[in-house]
């Protein structure tokens, strides 16, 4: 059956690869799935076509016969289940993969998010200059826990799996901020997730969106 | 084997059930599970000794035998998957309430963590009063959202499923804010999940802990 996925007509940051589409197209990639993009522009992502795909109004959302799921973490999950190459074998490694899914989108992501949102959208407010440094810490906190439990190691626990993939993708969105390079395993590691064939695919697919030019190679 | 998690020894919120361990308390309380309870204090959860078992020096844990986990998606998930009771046994349906969880961790919890961060940690500061409308007006959007969704249906897709545990567990933390009674339906929804047993006996259960009085019943 196909696969259809979507993403933004013209994605905000103008195909640095920072988009949710990017990590579903990573997954799929890993897992060798081919699959459809349908592009969503801003105002159709309110309308009610697209709401009743997805409740939230946003990108990316899967479709695969009568299978209609939202959300990134659920996505790259069914995709992971369902096909060999994101979660292993072994039935605890595999629930530490989840786990590390789970803690990629829920606590390492959020205070990404705050400091995105504070330089995105209230950057132009009076408090904006006084606050940053607070955000900016709320999210070296977080780090400085990742980098301690990464070591030196290549993946967060044994081969590369889904909650590496989710991980790093969380990581890149840090990368403009300068902060991520305070913490050179963080950096060595998502440089790592990025030199993967399947990464370069996704990225590229998601760049040749952006700029109107078809995917290299 | 014997399951073991881990809470605060005493929780910020005295006892509302606000901590994530309520969320994994009322999981294995569906699925009629036992467990135990390792009490942690807040200075041994930065201590080596718990920062081996959850990276960040949060709660809740998960031990069963030579498992160990962190996150509460995670464990609620790994719960949800090994016992019935929480999951729907149809394959799309499953993954429509795995796609919940998600929602509820990645998507409507985030800006709530910010208004819970402004309102704790950010009141002192000389912005607060300024701000605090932008913050509780990002929730508003989630939740107008999510309240458009539900419409009057019981529960988010069907039967009650561990979709509709985390995002009642997650609604919950916005009462004391009076934002969550602005949409009638979340607020029966939320009332909904706290009717179910076995939310009652997990409620208690964390009460007790944080007042000294066992549970009653």
């Amino acid at each position: 059956m196909t696969i259809t996925i979507t993403a933004f007509e013209r994605s905000p940051d103008g195909g640095k690869g920072l988009a949710r589409d990017t990590r579903v197209r990573w997954a799929l990639e890993e897992v060798g799935q081919p699959y459809q993009v349908r592009l969503v522009s801003f105002r159709a992502m309110k309308e009610p076509a697209h709401l009743a795909l997805h409740p939230f109004g946003q990108i990316p959302t899967y479709e695969e016969g009568d299978l209609a799921l939202f959300e990134t973490g659920a996505i790259v999950f069914h995709i992971a289940e369902r096909h060999a190459g994101l979660l292993p074998g072994d039935a605890s490694a595999r629930a530490r993969a989840i786990t590390w899914m789970f803690a990629a989108l829920s606590t390492v992501e959020p205070p990404i998010l705050e400091l995105v949102t504070a330089r995105l959208i209230e950057s132009d407010r009076s408090w904006s200059a006084q606050r940053m440094p607070l955000v900016e810490d709320r999210v070296r906190v977080r780090l400085g826990q990742l980098s301690r439990r990464l070591g030196d190691a290549d993946w967060l626990d044994g081969a590369f799996s889904a909650g590496d993939l989710m991980m790093a993708s969380v990581l890149l969105r840090l990368r403009a901020s300068g902060i991520l390079d305070e913490f050179a395993n963080l950096a060595a590691y998502v440089a790592h997730g990025e030199a993967r064939p399947a990464y370069k695919r996704a990225f590229d697919a998601q760049l040749a969106v952006n700029t109107g030019k078809p995917p290299t190679g």
